[in-house]
């Protein structure tokens, strides 16, 4: 941070101020340590019910594990029934495994203080993922890899984000074989916060770990956790090969991963919400179990993607009652499992930036910050759905982020928050604008947004009577402009980049 | 409901199709009981150390009962030591004389449906009070009587919405000491739903019960409470004679008044939560104490209306954390107190109906569910902190307040809601869309918003790509236009009428 301001000062006024502006934004808070209770909502009697029903589930109906021989195999040694690709585990048996899966772990950036601990009162909060499509001012259109490394840098300035995330948008104008190349390279490079790896094929998760030893060097990857990757479950209960393959590669490697399953409530888990919540139960058991059998003691995140459907239309809906229950009800069961707990983040099916965006965004946000998240994914930046990527909402729910981070402090009782002093200072009619306690507290006192509008109305009117939108638009692109790359060792980097080359030139242009 | 059906099937296929839209829209939601916890963030060491600081400035620091003589005495008599203006409460005096207020009271309705408990884990939700300004898609003006009625019929119209409200725009263009009787004339006659009284001057608090007298009998007023009005105190510690005037009116006809500490954090309350905390409840002992000793088992509500400040510009601002930690702290505080708790509200310092508006809103929304408030007053239509009643922002709140309906519900975990035999018969890698439990539940499984977007990209693009704002402003016209007044004796209508135009003649206009 500071190379950044002396790098600048000598250029002067302007400059200097400048580089005083660009010296704030890139700091980055500490992952969040909760001094708030969870809210709970699931009685002891709901949550046996619930835990029995899921063992009823993994016993008499199974799971299956698709296209993936020796995880039937492994099944079967663990002493599961298998039939086919089905998979029967034995009443209490997929618990006593997932035993061996750690409470929390350190996943390491390769800037030291950008560590975080997934588990345990923390809550990690990591960017949109996964959307072919970016919007900004100029409406929808598909990602290229230059919008990618924007979002990246755009994560990189934002204080509020602790993880730089994965797929932050589908570069759609790399070839699809070679796109997590260029993926793993932006957030190498442009950031120096955590990252995710790649899952769509087990060479590519290979290749996320490769890149990794170049980044952190061999010991320090097969000694530490130096990733957390995404491992969708296809709901209901089915473990697709291409996933497990890559769960399987991580896991080998001592890297985490976030069993995960992906729920459209209605479509892939029952149309009520202890329905769904007994499913997710049973896949998760089975998945963290499964990841114990490749590795004991890979970490592992255990959670859901939850959504509700609009049976009128079929159309995903997010930021809703019932996903809450969901959310809340999950994390009630995977804390009972004693495993990191992923869910919510910034979700909403709104098109644009509008309310219905952030009405449903505060909504998810809420719910992951009470229901215990450890580690939340698309936390900013999430539009239409998951479709899309927007570069005003990854600025706008990132403020918010702030909110999230002062409300999980709690209320500090101490003999400073007392006040009783200054109560009795100002007394009866006065006022505490000019008290020494105040004076004393102010700074710290309040949470405070980079980009929502506190001013006078007239002063609103005269700046052009901006919305959100327009606020957040002007923010991205000054963030941009202000953007400095992290510094990085030379030789490392041109390591990464002679990796990207050799396997590209490897293997032709797939896109499909 | 169905007079308005009947009324229009005549009118043959447009108009009927036209009746059974307005049908559905006038429904109107129970008030909310929570089958779900509330976030209780301070332990009880806490708790314990406010309320013996509230007890602390009662005893040695003392409140103001301003230009109220007859207060003094009543305190006097009570055993506070008075000085002046100045009345000190001996520890314990105060929570004892708030025992004889009741922990819960229904407010009647002229329709009986639309009767509303307060208190427990009931929440009553009512719109936004007070603001001077209306906006709609002309931009900012001075709210009249007519924006005031609309406010009124779009409040009978919103399902989700439990309460006419009061002031819910001040209708600028009425004299002051005459707009009280229009605002309640259009309560009384545009909705059935239960009011808010006046209490800008103890005389309008009698009008307020004259005119109750009339729409209800005098005899059904005395014996029950018909309307809840907003005592606010002059926080720091300052209870003036006005505003206990109209408590005095109110608590002695056994109508329910609303003791509410005005805070802006950091301006009439120290910049520390745990000190506002416990300045609000030193007010709260004080203000319910007072009610009890005009009349013991005069129903009131507790809490407060708490807002942070901008410390760089001196704005208030909304949805913000210290002021979600104050709302949950004095929902806490409040409930050990054996009262109902008023707090929250869909709060936002935002100008316009735009993405600051909802998350802010959202946050405060949620926060009013969760910390347990039994009645909220600005549940939706507030804007630009509280100067600006908002058509647009009135029916996108209201419909935000389905989704805490239903987060209310609480989980369900019968039989039917665990769904064991829909997983069964769907099995790994099926669907559930068509499966005999989703047929028989997708009804009602999920809230459905009646307003805001969730179409497919295409379509919503050929529709003009409108966003929420548009779809409010088209909402508000739609249900305007459907608009039919709800059946009123037409005696009891006239005699209203004419004690307005008597007590209008009655006095010269005053517009300050």
């Amino acid at each position: 941070m500071s190379d950044v301001g002396e790098g600048r000062r000598a250029r002067g006024g302007g400059a200097a101020r400048r580089a005083e502006r660009t010296a704030v934004r890139i700091e980055c808070a500490k992952f969040i340590e909760r001094n708030i209770p969870n809210l709970e909502i699931l009685n002891e009697e709901a949550l046996q019910i619930i835990e029995h029903n899921a063992e009823t589930i993994l016993e008499e109906i199974g799971v299956n594990f698709v296209e993936n021989p020796a995880a039937l195999e492994r099944w079967k040694d663990a002493g599961a029934d298998v039939q086919g690709e089905r998979v029967r585990i034995p009443r209490g048996l997929a618990r006593e495994l997932c035993k061996t899966a750690p409470s929390s772990y350190v996943q390491h950036a390769r800037n030291p203080e950008r560590n975080v601990t997934v588990g345990g009162k923390g809550l990690v909060l990591a960017p949109v993922y996964g959307p072919p499509f970016v919007r900004d001012e100029g409406g929808r259109r598909y990602a290229t890899i230059e919008d990618f490394q924007k979002f990246v840098k755009l994560g990189y300035m934002s204080k509020w984000l602790h993880h730089s995330g994965g797929t932050v948008c589908e570069p759609t104008d790399v070839p699809v074989n070679k796109r997590h190349l260029d993926m793993l390279l932006a957030h190498m490079t442009l950031s120096d916060k955590p990252y995710m790896g790649s899952v769509t094929e087990p060479v590519r998760a290979e290749d996320s770990v490769e890149m990794s030893k170049i980044l952190f060097g061999d010991d320090f990857v097969e000694q530490n956790t130096v990733m957390t990757s995404l491992i969708n479950i296809n709901s209901p209960m089915t473990f697709d090969g291409i996933m497990m393959g890559a769960l399987e590669v991580y896991a080998q490697h001592n890297q985490a991963a976030i069993i995960s399953p992906f729920i459209v409530g209605g479509a892939m888990a029952p149309v009520t919400v202890a329905g769904t919540l007994t499913q997710v139960l049973a896949e998760v058991l089975a998945g963290v179990a499964y990841s114990q059998l490749i590795r004991k003691g890979a970490p592992v995140i255990a959670g859901a993607f939850v959504t509700s459907i609009d049976m009128n239309s079929g159309a995903p809906t997010f930021g809703t009652p019932e996903a809450s229950h969901v959310t809340y009800g999950v994390g009630q069961l995977v804390r009972r499992l004693g495993i990191p707990y992923r869910s919510a983040g910034g979700f909403t099916g709104s098109k644009v930036p509008d309310a219905q965006a952030a009405y449903e965004s505060a909504n998810s946000l809420n719910m992951g910050l009470l229901a215990g998240v450890n580690f939340m994914l698309h936390a900013c930046g999430w539009l239409e759905g998951g479709l899309v990527s927007s570069f005003e909402k990854f600025v706008m729910d990132a403020d918010q982020l702030g909110v999230m981070h002062h409300l999980a402090k709690g209320i500090d009782i101490s003999e400073n928050g007392q006040a009783l002093d200054a109560i009795r200072e100002v007394g009866p009619g006065g006022h505490y604008l000019g008290c020494a306690h105040t004076q004393a507290n102010f700074k710290s006192a309040f949470w405070r947004t980079n980009l929502l509008d506190y001013k006078p109305y007239e002063t609103w009117e005269e700046e052009g009577a901006r919305d959100t939108v327009q606020l957040a638009r002007e923010r991205v692109a000054r963030m941009l402009a202000d953007y400095q790359k992290p510094a990085i060792d030379p030789g490392v980097e041109e390591a990464l980049n002679e990796y990207v080359a050799k396997k590209k030139a490897s293997m032709p242009d797939a896109f499909m």
